[in-house]
């Protein structure tokens, strides 16, 4: 703690307050008896009342705060605020650990990495939360500072390996979407125009497997071999639910079964192994690990599965893609297969991929009416909820800070729910 | 040594002879004098002369014999068929750690795997050859047995280990091929189809991605850092050389060094980086590891310029794929570079990348009317040389098995300059 120990120890007091004033422990009882809904419409009041007094109430603002905890007098602690500073450290780091002297190259690899195409940053979020959930000290407030030793240079500091799981993840995280956005002839991500249609789909391809590389020359410096292997087995995860998604039989495309399945390897293995591997790099043991490994899962099941309802409710500006995009590239997801239930005449159209004229619209207009979008959102909400508990169900620790960072993961598995975008 | 004991002693024995009665010690002498182009056409003579003659004079031919290394009562050892029962147990194995339960999948992957579809399996056979070089004792015949260990199990022998290091530098080699057939449109390679022409670009990219993923589960479980780095930086040196070639400044494209840049990065890096591993596994110095990068550097370079040749003088029959393609894909190779000093005319065409009607056939007249193809040949035969160089440089050994891999990684240089095909 080389900087402002005493500005740390002032926070740790007021996160104590801020704990015990707040609703978090009431929270954690309505979690833990499983009404998530409930969860979920306290958290969305209480984010516009934090929205709404973030800017005036900060008791820490001049200079480098020990940490981005940074918590109005009243009010919630949002998850994404917890850790921005030292998501904005990992960020900029990312961005140099994938400089190359090679212009074209450096310009489409860091295409989605630079400030304001980054997205949520929802999976690093995720990963230094559980980081900090772990943990039996918080974290230095050296680690605010931008770790400017190359991918390759081996670091001994725990939180520094975790943050590197943080960009790694974003790094293959990246790849996959330049890789699919090629083979799906994509023309928007994240609001921008997709990579593939600014650069070309050779350009684009090289990018991903650049980006595969600095990835892997990152992990490799970690020197855990189970924590390689489990980023390894997520690349291959992510190729194989790309291609079951392609070479799906008749009955897997009517099968929700298969489509979960599939969206286990497109985007729940990535943060299951992701969470996990931070786990490991914490010291935790098999149990605690595969806890935070069944957290990621369960999360990235629900965050796909909304993603799915958005699809079908959200609108291009707000979701920065087109909407109904689905369907057009011939996918059935959850809401439809639920709606087929409903409306078996929907199984024609799923299985010629909504292919014939007018298929897209009427797709559309059976699943409106039908109760698919309610049960799409009624299965992400039971992964929600079986990630909040994996949550609980991690061992009690006295630590405040960890504390508040459970909640935050838990207060994520709600704004998955809540999303919008 | 479980298998055969007295077998292997009769081996040394018959090696210990043969190299005593044949021209090796001769043929290092005229190496180390750098007379290459001498020994160059010694092999040749030698080879034709082993051709013959190795179907019917083998010492041992019954069951496992203790290596492939089975010698002719008279003339060379072919680098090739010295380790060629361990390099097809390695490819057996190979092909069973890239099964996977997706069938497009498994059959995209395995395309260049298969019999017949393997290539002369060149880089495993100078990395096997490499492996034994460096080593004090001869391998055991338990290890030309398949490793049947999944991929991600840890192998503890150092051969194994090394056998891996073969597996994975083709899992790697496929994979680039796979992402620059779809990349380059390509049609045909190794005599058969490109994968992309047969299952399309979409499960090309895939397939390529699932290699680079199942040679990053098998890297890690090698549990060294540095070697998971020297072939983590393989990927990206493949994809650096990619984006050279396709983002070149017009300076660029009438540079020799530029172009022995990018064919370092695109072709020797694979070769350099794996040799080093190999050493690196075999528990030797720096020194040493340095070497054996430089021999694979060197090979490499010189079966580019080879193969830039081949594009020249080859036949379509001969290489498995069509002839001129360097000049139809709009790349100047080194005899074009070289030709270009002699009739200045080629830059203007190099420039426009060979697109204006008659520039292929003009191209190809004027490096067929200029020292071009003698001058590229000369390049390659000065890196073949450089290869046999830091071979004769590796510390004095006294094992005569690894003497006999030595003079065979020696006539590796010497068959990548004859080479036809």
């Amino acid at each position: 703690m080389r900087r402002a120990p005493q500005c740390l120890r002032l926070l740790g007091e007021c996160t104590r307050r801020s704990l015990l004033r707040d609703s978090t422990a009431e929270l954690r009882v309505v979690a833990a008896s499983a009404q998530h809904q409930q969860l979920i419409g306290a958290l969305e009041h209480r984010s516009s009342a934090a929205d709404h007094s973030s800017s005036s109430s900060r008791p820490f603002t001049g200079g480098h705060a020990a940490h981005a905890f940074v918590l109005p007098s009243f009010g919630p602690v949002d998850p994404f605020q917890l850790v921005k500073e030292e998501i904005d450290s990992v960020s900029e780091r990312l961005r140099r650990s994938i400089f190359t002297g090679i212009p074209t190259l450096r310009s489409a690899a860091q295409y989605f990495f630079k400030v304001g195409a980054e997205g949520k940053r929802f999976r690093p979020t995720m990963l230094l939360l559980m980081a900090s959930s772990l943990s039996s000290v918080m974290p230095s407030a050296d680690y605010l500072t931008v770790d400017d030793r190359p991918p390759n240079v081996h670091p001994a500091e725990e939180r520094r390996r975790q943050q590197r799981i943080a960009e790694i993840t974003e790094m293959i995280h990246v790849a996959s979407l330049l890789h699919d956005d090629v083979i799906d002839n994509a023309e928007m991500r994240r609001g921008l125009k997709a990579l593939n249609s600014v650069f070309g789909n050779k350009i684009a391809i090289l990018a991903g497997d650049f980006l595969l590389a600095r990835a892997s020359v990152s992990l490799a410096a970690l020197r855990d071999s189970e924590v390689i292997q489990l980023l390894s087995q997520v690349i291959e995860d992510l190729v194989t639910g790309e291609i079951l998604q392609m070479t799906s039989t008749e009955e897997d495309l009517l099968s929700l079964d298969h489509y979960v399945r599939k969206t286990f390897h497109k985007t729940a293995s990535l943060m299951a192994n992701s969470c996990k591997a931070i786990a490991i790099l914490g010291g935790q043991d098999r149990e605690v690990a595969q806890l935070a490994w069944e957290y990621g899962r369960h999360v990235g099941l629900a965050f796909q599965f909304v993603d799915d309802v958005l699809d079908f409710t959200g609108s291009t500006m707000q979701l920065g893609k087109p909407t109904l995009n689905d369907l057009r590239s011939g996918l059935a997801t959850a809401p439809v297969l639920y709606a087929a239930e409903e409306h078996p005449e929907l199984n024609t159209l799923i299985l010629r991929r909504f292919k014939s004229e007018g298929d897209v619209e009427r797709a559309q207009e059976l699943v409106f009416n039908s109760r698919g979008i309610q049960r799409a959102r009624d299965l992400a909400a039971q992964h929600a909820q079986l990630a909040a508990q994996a949550v609980q169900s991690l061992p009690t620790c006295s630590n405040d800070h960890a504390i508040m960072c459970r909640q935050a993961l838990t207060d994520i598995t709600a704004k998955v729910l809540a999303r919008k975008k």
